[in-house]
């Protein structure tokens, strides 16, 4: 053992962060067992959904490091579609088709391309976080959903209307995206994205061990376009943001604002801060030309300590999670190694801006609700519901009582806790991050599960748990074991969303296979049957009708780069096809009229059958032809 | 369009394959609608599980063309666990990691090896469709599942105490392994597997396009050895397989008799049939010698019409599923063009071997069900449940009766028609594969779902079903949708499967990385935290802890080749550390007392986070260091 690492192990055996010891050693928590704390098997609304009902809302979750986004139902919590998006996908061919690898290619940055060249080209893990929904006037249009990959410094936008990704971006100067949330007002222009840890800028290996030459980098995307129009440097870690209700301010999380490398280093201050970010004085800033400019040719404005771009408001060491309450006038910072929630009053900011109060002075309330708060979700009748995580409860606590308490009022904010199972991370309640808030579903999602489900080997699943908080108290109704952290997630009401049955041929994202099937002469992919051949290159043109391939064989040669273009010409809901070659290691997923394609290298002589994978006919089965290879 | 083309556009016009035609066409269906039909809401046991309550039962899912194999729990249908196979897996580093590329590639063929070098080194896709468990004495063991990859010809096992995957194997000869089953006595030596298509042998280029020459080939694999001891070349296309309650047969279904290659071709002939494999004299056969040999050094028997190690029943155009009762008395045909499922009664193979009895004497019943049958499952009280893929339904019938209205009596078999949402394929009872069928659940894998889930855009769900038969009649209680075809599923006593919660530091899975640490003079991995450096290469030793790895930087220089390993000592339940490298696609799973370890090239100078991407503590994201990368 290092040194370091002997002063990592004593900071894990600090009482503050081991479970037992934290209860042994801190134990003051207000109201904690004089409250009725309903059972698991207390009455409360249904989770099961009749064979045939519907679900009532869409939940969108991140998949954590399975670099997916899921669709689940609500109140069933069943996974209805898995959307891949940083991760490679052997059954709809997401990583391997065209289409796809454009995507996740385009946008790269130049030393990422170079970086890849040799390696498949681009990364093929993610790990999604934050996965959040277009707004319009401070709720969810249904447009479009961005979600952030901390892996690998990227971003990417799923399109509602197909449930599809249609862009990526790498994000320039930052490292690792933590943190993400849409402008909320008047409209989403901007994705506010945390570049997590600090790393030298450019991080080109000219500095490497000076720590005080690292920086954070915050981001703003530009939703719409996938371009980022600015960034700005902060002290400290960013860790999670929220936009607010005006379209003024983004608030982010910091911590380490001892700059430090090591764990122990890092958790040394008693207080670490969040940075308020002012939009339209960066966008003056930026119209100024007060910016520096170092990869992707991105203004880079300077918001340390001092700037007029930023402000920056002092809270208990490591705080996490940020909130912004659906009325528009608080943003909750959760405390995460203190017991603590800081509540921001929003209409502070401007004053704050001016000099005209210290930051502390936008605190104006800060109840002590547990131990490890690391999120806070809202009903729209006032309460809040924070996640501690040390404690495994759920906090649900009166925001105007806790304003209350903190001006000196003999008053205890906290409504009711309830055990969760177990260790919980975000939560988040029916359309609950938008004005919109229901109030009628809370998810808790909890990062251990143990012996909550029938045991499944060394790897457990995470474990997310429905309440029913309708009524007075909260009531688990359900339990969902889920793979991979599904990291944090987005309720939305079922109307809001209304997705295609399939798909538009007149889709742009059709232009460039049009284009090239225009240049070999053809000039429908709905009717196209042809084998053309350009060099060593061969482009295959299928259409695809239940239950057949509109070619039942193709001869190539052995070395042919060869290039398959299916069209699914079935304009029927539900009826997607499949293309596989056996033993050449494609596949590919074709939506109802649909346009996919897929590129190899003919290596391998011989006779190949290619079938359709996506059942689609009773004779899906035979719903195949050879591909003959000739030796070279 | 081509001739070709429209013969096969014709095919799908005619009335026995579309849907509503086909009720017009054929109708008479024994007793529908005579017979009362449940409603979906009509009582039946609870599928929902309460917070806290565990399932009764183990589901081992095919994920079909997502390459997986999953675990769901019954009869609450959640999903437990992915488990990665064939597919690359962004979470676990499936795919990535130095441990898992062994296991995809050490028993590929020579021509694979070659194929895949310049590709990545092994296919990312997988096409599962039957995972079966290993038995003793005819009933599960909790030892191992099989399951194929019909894309790229391979079958892999995977350890029921670690529920993870620890050999797979390429079949050679054989072309796209479809039907898949274990050997049920008196213990899984054999697991028999059906390559479905038929290529030239070799299928090296030198025949292409001539089909007379094109062979389908049945394969033994040893389960225990993961090995090839024998394979047998029949006629036609091989589709299912299963073995019966002696250890003696094995029965596939064969389509395309006509042995043609186009759609209409398949499907010219009225009759196809089923091939009965005579294990014993196989094993004779290939003990004189019997055999010849073409790839991977494998006695390949010829089991062709006229063979003694086959027989063949005629059964009506394209049968599909095979399915032993567990009484071990009969095999069923299912029709799947035809209406009728073919009672194959066991006890009569032996006067077929010996040609005492024809070939369709073998059959003792053949009731007519509804059309598009497909695969049959049992309750283990005499009563059989098969699913009819175009009248969306299953068919629960008595197979007593079944014999006796075929030897004339008149007797109608048929007990209750079901509506299932929408064209089931497989279906499976608990238990149900086993002598100790209990009659409990029946799941109805169905491969449409259309309008029953909230819409998620043009790729929908398909749709599981959970069916009550411990009563007289059969209750769907729940509806599952899931993600890339479910093809096949078992379901397993929960007090059969035993897994480990934390890894056996003993287990060879480490002795490889063991050998290596020694020769770098680590005498312990899991007090680890070493830099060795080989020339260009350098390992990097670390053990992790929470919140810490052993190391907290390491310096490696632009253009190394870095191999990491580390170790994981939270000897813990559910403490599952990962390992991520920022912008370097690095990410793996190390579970509680694991090692894993992954190899990458340093081209990227500067400073690069790794982090710990599986939650593990109140300070998880705290758990990180840097690697610095120095420019060449």
């Amino acid at each position: 053992m290092t040194d370091d690492t002997l002063k990592m192990a004593d900071v894990s055996r600090r009482s503050l962060l081991s479970g037992s010891a934290v209860a042994a050693g801190l134990g003051v928590v207000g109201g904690v067992g004089l409250l009725p704390i309903p059972t698991a098997h207390a009455a409360g609304a249904k989770s099961d959904v009749a064979p045939g009902d519907l679900d009532e809302y869409y939940g969108f979750w991140s998949g954590g490091q399975s670099g997916e986004v899921r669709i689940l139902g609500l109140p069933s919590m069943r996974e209805l579609m898995r959307i891949p998006v940083f991760n490679r996908c052997s059954a709809t061919g997401w990583g391997q088709t065209n289409e796809s690898i454009k995507i996740l290619t385009e946008n790269m940055l130049p030393r990422e391309t170079a970086f890849w060249k040799d390696k498949g080209g681009f990364p093929s893990n993610g790990d999604t976080h934050h996965p959040h929904m277009s707004f319009t006037d401070g709720s969810y249009d249904g447009r479009y959903i961005w979600v952030n990959d901390k892996a690998n410094t990227r971003v990417a936008r799923i399109r509602m209307d197909i449930m599809k990704v249609d862009k990526i971006i790498s994000v320039p100067n930052a490292a690792d995206i933590h943190g993400l949330r849409p402008q909320k007002f008047p409209k989403t222009k901007y994705i506010f994205a945390n570049g997590e840890h600090r790393v030298p800028l450019p991080n080109d290996g000219t500095v490497l061990d000076d720590p005080s030459k690292y920086h954070a980098v915050f981001s703003a995307i530009d939703g719409e376009e996938m371009t980022v129009p600015w960034q700005v440097i902060v002290d400290g870690n960013l860790d999670n943001v929220d936009a607010d209700y005006q379209g003024k301010y983004a608030v982010a999380s910091c911590y380490n604002s001892e700059e430090g490398v090591t764990l122990s280093e890092m958790t040394e201050n008693e207080q670490d801060w969040v940075v308020v970010f002012d939009i339209a004085a960066i966008e003056a800033g930026v119209a100024a030309g007060d910016f520096k400019k170092y990869e992707g040719d991105v203004p880079v404005l300077d918001g340390r300590k001092g700037s007029k771009y930023t402000r920056y408001i002092p809270i208990s060491n490591s705080p996490h999670g940020v909130n912004a309450s659906p009325d528009g006038k608080y943003m909750m910072i959760n405390g995460k190694l203190s017991p603590t929630v800081s509540v921001i009053e929003m209409a502070k900011l401007p004053a704050l801006f001016a000099d005209k109060i210290k930051p502390r002075d936008a605190v104006v309330a800060e109840p002590e609700l547990g131990l490890g708060p690391l999120h806070t979700a809202f009903d729209g009748r006032g309460n809040a519901y924070t996640t501690l995580f040390l404690d495994s409860q759920i906090c649900k606590w009166d925001i105007d009582k806790a304003i209350r308490s903190f001006s000196g009022e003999k008053v205890d904010p906290i409504v009711q806790k309830i055990d969760v199972q177990y260790q919980p991370g975000h939560n988040h309640t029916s359309m609950g991050e938008t004005k919109d808030a229901d109030g009628k579903w809370l998810i808790s999602l909890n990062k251990f599960s143990k012996d909550r489900y029938i045991n499944v080997g060394p790897l457990k699943p995470e474990s997310e748990q429905l309440i029913d908080i309708s009524g007075d108290e909260m009531v688990i109704v359900h339990d969902g074991p889920t793979f991979a952290e599904p990291h944090d997630c987005i309720i939305v009401q079922r109307s809001i969303v209304n997705p295609d049955n399939i798909y538009n041929r007149e889709d742009p994202m059709f232009d460039a296979i049009k284009a090239q099937a225009k240049a070999d002469g053809i000039e429908d992919l709905e009717d196209a049957d042809t084998v053309i051949r350009d060099g060593n290159k061969v482009r295959v043109y299928m259409y695809s009708a239940a239950p057949a391939f509109s070619l039942d064989q193709f001869t190539v040669k052995q070395g042919d780069e060869v290039t398959v273009i299916i069209t699914n010409i079935d304009d029927v809901d539900d009826l997607t096809h499949g293309f596989t070659i056996s033993n050449y290691g494609v596949a590919m997923e074709i939506g109802p009229l649909q346009t996919a394609s897929v590129t190899f290298t003919a290596d391998a002589p011989g006779v190949h059958w290619f079938y359709c994978q996506w059942f689609c006919h009773a004779l899906h089965m035979e719903m195949r032809g050879r591909m003959l290879v000739e030796p070279a």
